[in-house]
């Protein structure tokens, strides 16, 4: 039942449909970290093909694990440990192979709804019960590319609510989709 | 079945549990906003001492509501419309008495654990089946202070992953929340 995450920087799309690289957000590295940390979700891979955004992300990383930050915020230090700051997807694949013995199902999510899409009880079963080894896959900007989508193994159905509003952050579509995956409830119910 | 939100900045906790007013933070706007917005729960109470904070969050609001954003980006400008800055939580008692014509059900989430928790199944069915008004009431820095605590019609059990690490960022635990009292499943499960 492992499960590790891949935030994707690049090839995504921009508002007009270009595919491009976007750039780090500050609070995609914590939160995401702290989310991850807190569902027992690792690697968080941090995907990213430019050089300069990969040593932001490290710098980051390193302040809060071993710099200054480490010291004042141990909890911060703890979520920051789980990330791997990685060129591509194919290196995720490599470093999780190396990691679990065996190669993870690439898992998209996306705000936009596919034939082939599996629901959160159905995944769920998969890591619970069938011990399916997972890598989730989100993009930043405006989305994943088609090519991305082409390669998963599975896509996961969209984050909905009562509205016809579906325009969450990555961060809150990553803290929902680890909890439909891995919460467990406190008392009785759920 | 009536849902608000409100993010309160003052007073909380800081690391020394010591009671301060802490900062705005760009994204707790926007992310919360989104994701209020995806649930279909209004208004989002930003609630802030301080006036110069206030008309920071006044100044984020209007430049996305009705300035250079508002064209760039319509779906920000749509989420971003439900916000109110208030304050203290007196005024969004009086702003929801006004709005509701009955006053709201202060329920308090925490990372702490208290003994007359609801679970998220109970509080969904005072919302769904017994129609009761709620306003969701969050702590920035390191949380709530015990007097807002006490004044709480209810309190909402903890979100907890698979580990014992629990210090997921606002925004997160927001997000989370919402979509265990309002999400709505697209296909056979949940």
């Amino acid at each position: 039942m492992p499960i590790a995450i891949a935030l994707v920087h690049y090839p995504v799309y921009n508002k007009l449909g270009q595919v491009v690289a976007t750039s780090l957000t500050n609070l995609d590295i914590h939160d995401i970290a702290r989310a991850s940390r807190t569902f027992g979700v690792e690697p968080y891979f941090i995907v990213h093909a430019v050089e300069e955004m990969q040593a932001f992300a490290q710098e980051v990383i390193t302040h809060w694990t071993e710099g200054f930050g480490a010291e004042y915020n141990v909890t911060r230090k703890e979520a920051l440990s789980f990330i791997e700051v990685v060129p591509d997807l194919a290196t995720v694949d490599r470093h999780l192979q190396k990691l679990w013995g065996r190669p993870p199902k690439f898992t998209i999510t996306s705000a936009r709804n596919f034939p082939f899409t599996l629901t959160y009880p159905e995944l769920r079963r998969k890591i619970d019960e069938e011990d399916e080894p997972i890598c989730l896959v989100f993009g930043t900007g405006y989305g994943l590319t088609d090519e991305v989508m082409l390669e998963a193994d599975y896509t996961l159905e969209p984050v909905v609510g009562p509205t016809d509003y579906n325009h969450l952050s990555v961060r809150s579509a990553v803290s929902i989709i680890l909890d439909r995956l891995r919460s467990i409830p406190v008392k009785k119910g759920l």
